[in-house]
């Protein structure tokens, strides 16, 4: 089997890394920042802006797609890609995430989740293998892995059991994925056959004209609890994944405890796969995490601050609301090689978003993108160079962050 | 004096005609589409958008930037091409129709409008000669004239009194312009006269660097009535502006009426100025004004109707909620050469508007653009062939409104 992920480099001073990882859309340079695309959009940002900016791979929430459109449209224009124009490397998740947090749900039981969802109320049910399902019909170069993500805090007993839970839905995720890529593998010859078989024509895009398939990551859980994971780290490797994610991080837990999150399953995670710390974070908190081992990262943070009027800059987060930059002729962080700093004043940003105007969100959106993927670049930089270190101490000294920020 | 305006073709079987109107930010040729940038952007749309679909001339409207940011704000920046990053031709309106439209009007009589601002309420005073100033300072190349837009309907003595307050005003208009051109002048040359001058340095963006002057167009009255609008034109013309504007048209009354109002003007408007039918209108209705010898439109309803999801094409407007539009993989417009269109679905479009993503009305707003400064380009081309008028009555025919339109 074709190997997809090739680890560069691993730096002397502390965990980071650099990889590569090969998808059916592309190559992902780690550490890789992913672009959100919630509803088949990244908010007011189109393709060729993530493309000019470098974005390398979005995220898709497979929760949100399945409720509206739904699977029947974006079957009906051929995948997520087609459907929304992005021909790069996108990552879906498995919308367990969105079920527990935005969903009315009903039930859940070993064989899947029963739920309303928020947007009409409907009910549907999602199990490992009909999230497998979905997620092969989104077309999604990498899928994730069915879920139950615990909320923040929890008590031991549910922690665990939970975790067994996410266990025995990763077998089944990882089982039934097998099946719909020996299917669409099998039927790759035998077109007459596809042309019978209607699931087959969702298959499909599980695996694109390349022969690329599409990858499949595995969730470690355990709350706050190291025992338990480590425990469900060990249990999801033995099921061999092209990936790890992190899950029932930055659900609203301090810090440290995020920190010793990850450091608890991190030591049990394989060197040679890409490891997906979820939902996460500040700048510093991504450098933290890179330096804990973490490859890939997905934040609302930049797009959703923007549409807030608050701006990234190395020095901290710049809320453009404020009076003391109406007059301000300079761009939202010197030196920065974006777009928007390029062409357009504090100043200018700030009347537009005091006035409500959509470009004044698109702008900060464009150049909060940019300094996310931008960090991550130099993170690669500083890893390949040796100075991973000094930079992450530097930048987490220099980063103030001068509003409050809460990751919702 | 340098000529401004250079009439290239007359229609012979309409009054169309196409044109060249150069300003100090670059060339116009005329019939020419203004999308409009209220207050500092069009919008949801960048500069450099504008430029990619070959938007000519913007239009900035006084009262708003008056209020917000202010001038003192602008002034700083440089004037509003510095301050909204574009470089090309700028329009700005006196402000009037905003005044009348927008604010609380507390008083008007000779000496011009006081009003308190929708914004905060603050009371202002806007006189001829400060709408003078107020233009001179934002830097537009195009200026308007102080007017009276009265309402429909309008009493005939109350659109008597108000035509000939207008024009009062457009002579003193006229009068004030030359006087900020002359200083601007006069300055030139005596650097240390301007820096010891607070108001010259506002009024030096009223003539840029190539020393090409700010222009003033002056606008004619009349409400619905043939013989105010008849005397109104001929005392504007009087003055000799720049160019002139057709004002109280496309402000709630029947179709027909408004091209009686233009019709009654047009007379006696100079045939080597252009002409500036303001607030309109659909498709066909700019058809029809070019073919009653109109050069300039100015419109909000590309940008606002596509805010509402409606889109345009030459068979009429297409309301992309609609369920019809779900599954449809072709572009808003068959043929159109939009960026859009080149790549985005309708059915993809139809989801970002249900789903309220911003990116939904980014793109009808960018597809609309292009079709109005499409339509103007069409209608130059046809002028020239001496097409105009079959073009015209073929579009006309074709084109279906499906989805009530209102022009507020």
């Amino acid at each position: 089997m074709q190997k997809n992920f090739e680890l560069l480099t691993t730096d002397r001073h502390s965990k980071a890394r650099c990889g590569r990882l090969t998808t059916a859309h592309g190559v992902i340079d780690t550490p890789a920042f992913m672009p959100i695309g919630t509803q088949g959009t990244v908010k007011a940002v189109t393709p060729r802006e993530l493309r000019e900016m470098n974005a390398q791979i979005i995220l898709g929430n497979t929760y949100h797609l399945f409720v509206r459109p739904g699977l029947d449209v974006i079957k009906h224009f051929g995948g997520l890609h087609n459907f929304m124009n992005w021909n790069g490397p996108i990552l879906t998740d498995s919308g367990g995430y969105q079920i527990f947090s935005l969903a009315n749900l009903c039930k859940i039981t070993d064989d899947g989740v029963e739920f309303q969802n928020h947007i009409d109320g409907a009910r549907a049910f999602i199990s490992p293998e009909n999230a497998m399902e979905i997620q092969a019909a989104l077309g999604g170069d990498i899928a994730m892995a069915l879920d139950e993500c615990v909320p923040y805090p929890c008590e031991y007993d549910y922690a665990a059991q939970s975790a067994e839970l996410t266990t025995r839905w990763a077998k089944r995720c990882k089982e039934a994925h097998a099946v719909i890529l020996s299917e669409v593998e099998g039927s790759r010859g035998t077109t007459s056959a596809v042309s019978q078989r209607d699931s087959s024509t969702s298959r499909r895009s599980a695996r694109n004209d390349s022969g690329a398939r599409q990858l499949l990551f595995g969730i470690v859980q355990g709350a706050a609890f190291e025992d338990l994971r480590k425990q469900s780290t060990q249990a999801i490797v033995d099921f061999d994944f092209d990936g790890y994610a992190i899950g029932g991080v930055s659900v609203g837990e301090p810090e440290e405890e995020m920190m010793r999150g990850v450091e608890s399953a991190e030591p049990f995670l394989p060197r040679d796969k890409p490891r997906y710390a979820m939902g996460l974070g500040t700048p510093p908190q991504l450098l933290e995490m890179i330096a804990r081992g973490m490859d890939m990262f997905d934040c609302v943070l930049p797009t959703r601050l923007a549409r807030n009027g608050t701006a990234f800059a190395a020095a901290g987060t710049l809320n453009l609301k404020n009076a003391e930059f109406a007059l301000d002729k300079n761009p939202i962080e010197e030196n920065c090689t974006c777009q928007v700093c390029r062409e357009f004043s504090r100043g200018y940003i700030r009347h537009l978003i005091k006035a409500e105007e959509i470009l004044g969100l698109r702008l900060i959106t464009l150049h909060n993108l940019h300094f996310y993927l931008n960090l991550m670049s130099r993170a690669r930089t500083e890893i390949e160079s040796g100075t991973f270190d000094q930079f992450r101490k530097a930048f987490v000294a220099e980063y103030k962050t001068r509003d409050a920020i809460t990751v919702v």
